[in-house]
């Protein structure tokens, strides 16, 4: 393993592997010894402060250097292509680059044209791809139920356009789940299912939920909702939010996850993201364990 | 003591305690071992470089890892409400949040609704409290004069909006400090003095200079003066500011102070900004001294 | 040496053995152990990411901590004076101040009135000096030919503006090199040449070309071509862009720099900058190892 550019390929030993060392750190704690030495770069070209912090906090817990590349004040804006950029940067010896950009498969196009063995992560690409949110979901999951073989898991939202949906699909079957619903408007569904092939999908929320184990909510973007001539907010929560009543059709200990920011009364209600059922501070929590068990796989593979 | 929120409750035993502590770094200098492993994060809802910058360097200079969440580019941009920042900061598993905002009582907010341990900072909250600059002040003139009890003090500026005047207060007067002149145009005094009871309040910097001891001059903030109608630059510092002749109305050995950035030819004059009297510098130097001792003592209390 | 300014006045021996320092620690890698306790903060009032980031690896290498001081936040939008910066800075206790100004000897400014022995790196200012440029580029054409006495070295571009023209031609010419042509049009060249005497200026640029060793072709900054009443892009790249044909009126050995970041097409083809003769890449890997023996050679100079 190289480069943690999709889930999509990875195999299930692999993934399961992944987050038994991401179980170890959450065990364990820090491991300062492991990437001295060792620099991580984030290469964000779209904001997003949550994510890169919680990729700086697990490299540092490592013992790594981190260096934030912003890219508001950079040469890219002199008119620097992107591959110039990745060769300075591979030049100044980075042992990974951690990039999240707006453009599918950009990750890829990166490690494809990579010169050194500096390790590329993708932290987000378009629609296609979020492996560590993929990662930190299944984790989140086993955290509590063991096996994800016999769950029925909900994914609700902007599915369509959802770089979290995919990975989480990708993650989850790789696992060995079958029976996950995704859930959405049809404006917010995806054009071809067969990307899906396995997954039911439909319309209906209320029936989705039926005895779910998993629901997993899905941040919806404004802009998004306009541009699909979408209902307003308060139409989109009666349809398609996650309430207090909703959450009741669902298997009695099912477990709500959304990969935030929320958007308390767009998507979910703020009583069901801050009830007992939820678990998406523990996403957050495993976010930081998952990326440090990818940088270390990555930078300082196991023997 | 969990966290440091305004100098106001708490007991002098304890700010000789915590400046005792900063003495201690100012001799001894780093103590890398100290925080180790811990992390400190850096919330800042306004901006500002100094104090920012003077918290990172004394939490690394004690060996944490210090994470800076940039606002601007951050996700509460994506309306993400305060109270789901903290409590996601919280789960990546932070020691400390290091909080500037503009509104008063935020960071006790923040700290009232903490789920774990973390401890709370107030680097400034609006015009009501910034603890590490009431001690950084009170260290500084604990350098020079060991006992504040028969020292006359006077603050002048825009008393009304300013939170260091008022921590100034609080940690005088809980040092023994029974002589504190406050002084401003009617236009920048509080509009309830009984917060600052003890203290005498004037219009008249002249009469308030009289043999004084030590004198803070405040930032002017055009913004301000424009609001309240304030004369121009030049007469504001005919009338308040501070040049040569008017410290020569104070003892003769009456040092200067000003939290900075300084306006010269507003609030005060280059020639005593500079002058062998102003001790403006050491108000730097001692504020990282302060805030080590603030993070040591809230993250590695002594035994 | 307490600073780094300028390379105009620094013997070549001085030049030499930074250079030799770099060559180490391109041989060694890093040295953790040797700025510990060491803080660097970078003062840009430019953005330049690059020099900053190749900056922060270089002393993070040596085991200093970095702070960076954005100066689009800062306090001096308050109207702060660069003078009280500086002494606030130094107050911090800082041990090297990186600057970066669009003003001509504004690192020397500050240098002059610094009140410790805080060291001034000038990572550029206006078109003075790049000093660590020179010193890298000074260590690429080392890398691979041994002696630059006999070496015949072009420099193409804006040498008006260049602050990089300036410090290659200093670092050359110290170093023994006797045979170094400026090339440029008209409005592109210096209005006062004796700043360069020593040197060959000329317009035609397949002339200067002829059995050059090394040819280090500058960045036009498209503002200055149409303030210049430039010719298009297309027009500039054919009279002075460099591309395989003109590169064969060079030694058949002769080595390609560019300071970055580059822009194909307008000074030079992206097959020149990708090809076997480009060392444009040593320059970037060149530019840590300079900077890590700078700030080793200012911060813990060898016995």
């Amino acid at each position: 393993m190289r480069h943690l550019l999709t889930l999509e390929t990875l195999p299930g030993a692999k993934i399961a592997h992944l987050l038994e060392r991401a179980e170890d750190f959450r065990t364990r704690g820090r491991q300062r010894d492991l990437l001295v030495d060792r620099t991580v770069l984030n290469l964000f070209f779209e904001p997003s402060t949550r994510t890169r912090t919680s990729f700086e906090i697990a490299a540092r817990r490592l013992g790594a250097d981190v260096v934030n590349f912003d890219l508001s004040r950079s040469s890219t804006t002199k008119g620097e292509s992107l591959l110039d950029t990745l060769h300075t940067l591979e030049a100044m010896r980075l042992d990974a680059l951690v990039v999240r950009h707006n453009e599918n498969r950009m990750p890829d196009w990166l490690a494809e044209h990579a010169n050194t063995d500096v390790a590329i992560i993708n932290a987000g690409d378009g629609s296609r791809a979020h492996p560590t949110q993929g990662l930190l979901d299944a984790l989140t999951i086993r955290q509590h139920r063991r096996n994800l073989e016999n769950l029925a898991i909900v994914i609700c939202g902007d599915i369509r356009h959802s770089r979290v949906a995919r990975s989480d699909v990708h993650a989850f079957t790789a696992l060995g789940a079958r029976d996950i619903r995704l859930c959405a408007p049809r404006a917010l569904l995806p054009e071809d299912t067969s990307e899906f092939a396995g997954c039911v999908v439909s319309e209906d929320f209320d029936a989705a939920l039926d005895n779910a184990d998993v629901v997993i909510m899905l941040r919806i973007q404004k802009e998004r909702m306009a541009a699909a001539l979408l209902p307003a907010d308060s139409d989109y929560f009666a349809q398609y939010g996650l309430d207090a009543r909703r959450l009741a059709l669902a298997a009695p200990d099912c477990m709500v996850l959304h990969p935030g920011p929320i958007n308390r009364g767009v998507e979910i209600a703020g009583e069901v993201a801050d009830g007992a059922q939820s678990r998406i501070l523990d996403q957050v929590s495993n976010g930081v364990f998952v990326r440090m068990a990818v940088l270390a796989e990555l930078l300082a593979p196991r023997a």
